[in-house]
């Protein structure tokens, strides 16, 4: 049976770790494809195009968005940020499970697009662990920490929009969570209609068969 | 966090190796505990009352109904069968996901005194295999074989009350799919509300401090 590849929501807090994950994921299973978003936003130091994201100018992002070639976009501080629909549909076509790290909005855009996407939210132990995870970093002014802070606040609101958490204590136990709920989800019976369906044909033929 | 276990509906059609299955399962993790029926029926040569069922009177088992003391019960060929509430909520609230290997029938009734409840299908990877290991046990009447194709064929019309599916080819590959769809459940959403819940008033207090 020729599986088709999943669409993967993930989001979560700032400092809960997302990013290392993700990585971490990536390089221990080879079932995976992250999506890379388009932005108008300008590169910073160390980003590289087509890896982080892909850099565009503003009119070359609304043209892409007018034809339909982006499955969710946003604004957000005066930069567009989206997903190309063709990367996507083609790895998921050659059985990838696409991962796509976005915030609730676009999550939740994604969601009424492609009902089947599973949405997955990574939270820290603790709301004590994010803050010290957040100041431990030693880059951040306290002001963009109580940001962050509040922004995690505004976020919890709406996880009963997802349908699994992960708990991001260790990093490998984490990992392998992530893994096994997505791999779990291949075996969902509204992902395997076409089975089921062919099941009971093949079914009714032997029983048809035997009068 | 001191998780509480899932209440996990195991069935499947006659042949598709359900037993087995759980038999493995129980063996590879510890984190199993399997329920055991009530019935009313005689028990047949070398099974034994605690293992395969608890063998019990009628009068035992209406009076056991009546207080309560089934979460689901059923009547086959003038026999009743039962699962007693007594063994599964005590299992659950050790922590442990305790099997119920039982038909449809009793698996809808589960999902609605338990929605939380776990509904898990077991199939053979075609039909035309499933004709062939019950002909291939060589202990079955062709009548016999034929009347489980059709209650196969019958109870096929019902797998969409199901959560998931399992496709039993390989056993072992087959035990580690259903392992990894009741590790996973752990993380949904709806089975994490107090965590969540937590979680939110913990940053609420974090934002509200720092004002």
């Amino acid at each position: 049976m020729k599986r088709k590849g999943i669409l993967v929501v993930v989001s979560g807090f700032s400092g809960a770790g997302k990013g290392t994950l993700m990585k971490n994921l990536i390089k221990k299973y080879d079932n995976y494809a992250l999506s890379i978003s388009m932005t108008t936003r300008m590169p910073r130091e160390g980003e590289m195009d087509g890896r982080e994201y892909f850099f565009v100018s503003k009119e070359t992002f609304e043209e892409k968005a007018k034809q339909g070639g982006l499955v969710e976009y946003a604004c957000y501080c005066d930069n567009y940020y989206g997903t190309p629909r063709e990367y996507v549909e083609a790895q998921l076509e050659m059985g990838k499970d696409v991962i796509l790290e976005i915030e609730i909005q676009g999550a939740l855009k994604i969601k009424e697009k492609f009902p089947s996407a599973l949405l997955l939210f990574v939270m820290p132990p603790s709301a004590n662990q994010l803050r010290d995870r957040l100041a431990g970093r030693g880059t951040e002014t306290q002001e963009v920490i109580d940001k962050r802070l509040r922004r995690a606040a505004e976020e919890a609101e709406g996880i009963e929009s997802y349908d699994y958490i992960v708990i991001n204590d260790d990093l490998e136990v984490c990992t392998k969570e992530l893994h096994s709920i997505i791999f779990a989800a291949h075996n969902a019976v509204d992902r395997n209609e076409g089975f089921i369906e062919n099941m009971r044909q093949e079914l009714n033929v032997l029983v048809k068969g035997e009068k």
